[in-house]
């Protein structure tokens, strides 16, 4: 059971349209082609981005000339309030759906034909979870591809900024009937409707995933919550912009 | 490569706003407690629905009261043009993906209130694919839930039409540039956006997957392509519901 | 507890040695190279064949000239009664052995040097199950092998008819102490002893697979069973020549 | 390629129809309720029997009164003249397909109304192999069930002798167009036909497995192959009864 | 190959028997029972405690009264110069050892008298490696347990100390023919003997682990190298004891 | 609960400092490039020697020059006094946390540059376990090792012995606050501390691996306990030497 009067207080902190504070620190990991850790709230994920040298089998079969993104997603065990168990003998669905959203979003920002038969992979690992992993995931991979790619215009390995698009995610929903941006973990949970809008920074729509966790909505109302979505990512990038510098 | 011509041809036999024709054999399995055989077009699923008398360990130690809706999806090796790998040691993000999508758009459709305790399996086995099976696998679902509420009426095991709202999805997206419904495999290969819009018979949305595999799009051609895939599923109940009878 | 008074009665519509209705429906699937329905009863499968350009790794290794053929076998989750759980973290000891008969016997057909270096793959699931699924199986890989011949024949791909013996199997058992052939699921449930015996047209033996359930059985009593079987076979000939045409 | 003269040579040291020398240590494991090695030819397999105060699940489901029995079957990786791979990740279907052999047959020999909630589990290891190890492996089952007779018996556990067939294996076969008995592993590898009877000492059946690698085989020659068998089953029980004492 | 003047260089920023820096930040995790991050030279690694309600089945089927304490560990793919795989479908023999050494160690610190039927689940990430993980990862899950204790002593909910004994561990070795004390990966890569002493903060020994990766190593210098290592561990618990309070 | 009186009665049958007796029947495979049986008390252990012609996937990819060696370590499941599953889905953290050391140890002993670009692979499977595996299974690898060398020197493959080391392992252990030498099970059971050292014939230690079970020991007792297995593996090759030749 959630406590309501609790939600309630939580929100009377930030308005319905209000982003949480996000943190960027470009370049924790020492490693990595490009690395980020987002704390966005209390949820703190890490990402890095490796260049390997080989397309993924199926590809390099059938001839293909370009460059490919993939990317993998965990949460660490005690990531969450209750523990999870390790995927270590197999995959779950969550995981395995998200790593997909990411893959798939992040390949249209990225120009592949400058990294030809090579693989970017991205690894997103949460930290901590407070609602909004697979957000933050994508604000992860790409902050962990901008540096990446700083590094790369800088050594002069690359001459050509290799980012198509600024792309971020946010989530958007309505909980005890008011609609809300960028929900905590605590309003997720009690959410009837439930999206994750991605998009780029001047607005246009990559990936709408989610919808209703009770009964159908209308239309407009599923409109609205779009342009909260849209709305919602330009003020991220306000935030972000300069601490990717 | 795809015969561009070949593909104008084939959308010159059906409208761009066309539902290709779909066929339903409901019952058509003998020992399931509801079944379904959908043919569309040349894509063919067949569905069950298994009333299992518990819950899912995590439910039961929660002590949840109602009942509980799950979904597993998958293709026959040779329902592809090219022979898929069986999953047999793991199973492939991309099935999971969609028999989450499944479990969780027919969970707001079945009054789970109805079956105490108790788990309704689907199993969504995709004979043949041409394109759209995730929505003919929602489809065969709705209607094999449909067989089950049936013969629960008639033999008096439930008194209350278990079904709260007429639900499927339908496939939209643009290829070529041109917007089309109900995408074919040659066409949702070349596509540059495609979504899969689940909605009531009545206009509501459940859920919105999907989105470009290229640029971002413009939001006003996203809303447009949501309300053809509204209408297109206005148009499939039309052709479904005398068949469920 | 299975009901004897019921078993007798089904057993009144048709003789102790009498074959199911099968029905064949050759082509079933459009892309495969070759494959086909087989009704038989209550016991429906479906098989395909696929020609992969490779041989397996060990043969590769080995030097071996000529084709393969290999063969997978699943029964869906509710071809049974009983919902039986899908085969994705492992296979089942029953269904490998089944595969592993399905293919050896088929590979006495097939004139492999007519496909050297490759592997014909027979996929071969079950989507309904009322006893003798791994008879019906045989002979829908059989169906399926006799299309994609044709096809092979008609296309000039061939031009030698690639299968050297016409070849089918049937179960045969003793229930209640009367001599059965082709039991159905509830008389192979209470069978003291139960084979499936493989063998071609002309009456010739390629495989005997079972035994006795219960107490050993006399060596005269074994082979009449045997024979009963090789005629069934011929039986079964007559119906299904004229359905592969 | 197999030498034949060498071939001729070994069965030049024993008859068509004589079996290999076989030695029995009952009683080698320390620990096991049951246990024996067995030295047939080259060929050596180690049994041990566990009495689990246990039913399996789905038996235990069923509310199944007496005991059970089943068997657990494995090759160490160099008991063979080229290396296996150890099964480690999942197991193969040779494995499962003999496992499954040797829990059926050994089914129909012990009184398991004995046994009331109890299963009794084979473990059986190839230590060596030079061709039918699955003849032996039944072979060492029994031996082992015979010492945990014994020993049951002894220490006043059991009242009641709980074997209730005298029960071997062996193979048969045509290789160079020559049946023979007992198929050591070169001989094994050219065979035309190779059946593996497994029967009572008095010439009862239990079960026959196997069949033609190549053309189909007339009956009375199948009849023939199986006489043979049943009457090296008889000889074998000479050498071996001895041994149990 | 390692560039050995490089090697040279590093050490000559600090002393053969000098630590590097650690820095200690517990409490990282807002909903572990306890946690830590370990910031040690550049490998950092983070651990956190969860108390779980139940003892694993093996325990609980011996009627064990008292608590139980396990550990899991695992690198963050990119942690590593070089990416490495993911254990998604099992666990390599390399994070099964460290993660069974750092149960072993740990369960010989915590009182588990004091945690009835309950279990310790110690989940050890390296986020950043540079040397030294499987000691890191023991500090780590020091930290965390005593970040743990701390909590529990305060809210009241023990009263009584739970930790015996304060334990460390650290790697010394022969690189180059020297001795040396805390390697990092570049030494650790080349050394000829590689020890980790698992040792409290009073100089007595909890576990050795390793040896010589090439000759067999004079029993004196083993001894010497030990005497490293425990005194080591004393100038550990200098800087680390403060940052604990 | 162990009964202490039974353990002071069994020591009292050798002294504290005694090893069991040991017996190697070297070439026990008929099959493997070299092999050994080791009977060590009732611990009875069998390794094999395969020489594989390639080596590991991750060595060729760096163009290592020389060979390789490594170990696969098992239990039969029911070598033990309580029956052990078998490790069929995955490999447990104790074998391969065992199979780790015996491929390190042993790779110390073989001079590799004379197996260029092979692998000799070790598979050590457990027939009966009465304490002291691993230190067995080290003496059975290095036996089988020997015997090895022994045929490939006589056969003229070889003209330089390969082993460079005489190799043993012993456990030492404080039981009842009495230090002794090779413990077997009832007594390594009950043991506050419990050491397996590696060492050279001539006294020099390759590794030492554990430590306590229970309270941190003294420098100097661990020291003693040292001391002690240094000169079991002298006494051990007392004994063993002869029995190589």
């Amino acid at each position: 059971m959630v406590n309501c009067s609790k939600l309630v207080a939580m929100r009377q902190a930030r308005l319905a349209t209000e982003i949480r504070k996000i943190e960027i620190i470009p370049g924790y990991n020492r490693y990595a082609e490009g690395s980020a850790l987002v704390k966005w709230g209390h949820t703190h994920v890490l990402a890095t981005v490796t260049i390997d040298k080989t397309l993924p089998p199926h590809l390099r079969a059938e001839g293909h000339k370009g460059g490919w993104l993939t990317a993998e997603y965990a949460m660490l065990p005690r990531s969450a309030d209750k523990r999870i168990r390790r995927e270590r003998l197999y995959t779950g669905g969550r995981s395995l759906e998200i790593q997909r959203l990411i893959s798939r979003v992040l390949r249209t920002v990225v120009d592949l034909r400058l990294f030809p038969r090579k693989t970017l992979i991205l690894d997103i690992d949460v930290l901590q979870a407070d609602g909004g992993t697979r957000c933050a995931g994508i604000l992860a991979a790409y902050a962990a591809l901008h540096e990446m790619s700083n590094k790369l215009i800088l050594s002069g390995k690359l001459s050509e900024w290799p980012l198509k698009t600024e792309l971020a995610a946010v989530s958007v929903g309505i909980a005890n009937g008011k609609k809300l941006l960028d929900l905590e973990y605590s309003e997720d949970n009690i959410a009837e409707i439930d999206l994750n809008v991605v998009a780029s920074s001047d607005g246009k729509i990559i990936e709408i995933q989610g919808g209703s966790e009770a009964d159908p909505v209308n239309v407009e109302e599923y409109f609205e919550l779009v342009y909260m979505g849209i709305s919602g990512i330009k003020d991220i990038f306000e935030t972000v912009r300069p601490q990717l510098k």
